[in-house]
């Protein structure tokens, strides 16, 4: 019949999606129902202008396989690491996390060489519009959510929309300080989330217990070239290491304490953890809020993001929300 | 001429309001634009019923005396503090500095003994509700208040409209946790900028110099009769008493970073400083912002309240604001 044939011909309204992060630079083509039809990842070059030629490059031959896959791109999404201003495009100041990365204007050359509307936030403002329309936020008028990754960010929706604050800062959760002295932190400041529980923190106790060759334990699987990572240490705690356990403790209690200090402000219905440590860290986290929260916050949910790639799939909502609705 | 009688003898729009502190029982009657006209005190009794036979008791002198100030009174507004349920008008819970005070239906009581409608919102927001209609607040979208007395509260003002959170525990910034270890707080926790920097923290502090007789310094003026309060810690430290200074650095550090906490999680555009304490931490709280807070937030405006009843004033404009919308 007709319409199968139709069908088959009809395009699909998608989106180009784009996540600068602080070690990958990843482009991806996502489809109206946040299916990632295809992806594609380089490591983030540490100079502007190396970055800014690969996000084209990589933008280009996307947009050249969407003809391919029958996908028709309305509009680019960027997600990228750093304070955003959405309503200009511009990144205005990033951590050292990624370099060269304060007062770029990321809308305009995108878009002058992709003929595209080009919607921007940060990375956890991305996650948190992944989650509202892809995943445990659907329907879910007040929910935050953190992503423990090589950083941590977050991003916070209030009333059904996300919170940017007056100068584009709300919900730079990662810094949340609970240490008025503590570890070093690469905004300059001390104590904050990120420089005890990110993989980044973990990381660097890891390599601390290795160099004094206190990390490995009978059993464990590691290779003399292999360079130290978090993941080593959540497996040395595993499997009995009781300094790594301690230094995991720490970390998951900053971060609890953390979450709290969101709650105590923000007060949401829900609390959703992506990134790689997400799961790692839900039971402790909802531990830590059961010992040390207001009684009125300790029931809230403690989930852990279904999403795969809620960078990606945050950058493409923009797109797909912003695009049809014609309004931002 | 007949409008000059008229002026004379037209009723003035008036707000009964009512403050429930950790120390005091206070009514007073507020008029349209902000003016005190009488203020009636007595301590907060400690068990419940001997403060709901009180504040009944003040309200219907008050309303008495409404009447021979010609003030039409519209409404009854109450600032407690504690948890509280905007909606139906209900204390959920309050820590210990208020005994008895969990679960309380505030409103179905006054409204039976007054036959006023009735609205009831904790100290924090009331605060942040006097900014907005009668202090620094006036025309700014989004603020943050902090109330330094004898313990920590506050409000958040966003987009207009103050953030009471899915369970009503939003702005409990007094339980911002800015160690994870640190001093014991009302709340049960450790490390609260309550337990840090309130009134009743930096009295805790000065009766341990005090015991100590570490306190008082020469030329200092402290009678042997009198209780040792925050007050005798600041001028201590302002008369060259270094333990006392360093008590009163760590609580100005911990209240701003805390303060910082709130910036990185809403960013506001402006921080009002209310409370007894409010104008010894206004340079501090700003210069640990400077040092501390990510740069995007680092412009923020910290301002010291001119409002003399925060309370009392937020407390009326519930009454002044809804009773004339007739919304809530
Ligand atoms: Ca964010
Ligand atoms: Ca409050
Ligand atoms: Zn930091
Ligand atoms: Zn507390």
């Amino acid at each position: 019949p007709i319409s199968q044939d139709i069908d088959h011909i009809l395009e699909t309204q998608s989106a180009l999606a784009i996540d600068l992060g602080g070690t990958n630079l990843r482009v991806a083509i996502v489809c109206m129902r946040g299916k990632i039809v295809k992806k594609y990842c380089q490591p983030n070059p540490k100079t502007f202008e190396a970055r800014m030629d690969l996000m084209l490059k990589m933008c280009k031959e996307a947009m050249r396989d969407a003809v391919d896959y029958n996908c028709r791109v309305l509009g680019a999404g960027v997600s990228t690491g750093g304070r955003v201003n959405p309503q200009d495009g511009v990144v205005l100041h990033a951590t050292k996390v990624i370099q060269e990365w304060c007062s770029v204007d990321l809308r305009t050359p995108i878009s002058d060489a992709l003929h595209l509307p080009v919607w921007v936030d940060n990375d956890g403002n991305c996650a948190a519009l992944a989650e509202k329309k892809f995943g445990h936020g659907k329907g879910v008028e007040n929910f935050v959510t953190v992503i423990t990754g090589t950083g941590i960010g977050g991003g916070i929706i209030h009333h059904n929309e996300l919170v940017h604050g007056s100068t584009f800062c709300a919900a730079e959760l990662g810094h949340i300080m609970v240490s008025l002295e503590g570890p070093e932190c690469t905004c300059g400041s001390r104590g904050c989330i990120e420089a005890y529980a990110s993989g980044m923190a973990l990381q660097r106790e890891a390599k601390k217990l290795h160099d004094e060759d206190q990390l490995k334990v009978e059993g464990m699987d590691m290779k003399i070239s292999e360079s130290v990572t978090a993941k080593h240490l959540i497996d040395a705690a595993r499997m009995g290491n009781s300094k790594a356990a301690a230094i995991l403790n720490k970390a998951a209690t900053a971060l609890g304490v953390g979450i709290i200090n969101i709650l105590h402000t923000v007060n949401p219905s829900q609390v959703v953890l992506s990134g790689v440590l997400a799961s790692y860290y839900q039971v402790p986290v909802q531990h830590v809020i059961s010992q040390r929260a207001l009684l009125s916050v300790q029931n809230i949910k403690v989930v852990t993001s279904d999403l795969e790639e809620p960078a990606l799939l945050g950058a493409a909502s923009m797109v797909l929300d912003y695009a049809t609705r014609r309004i931002y």
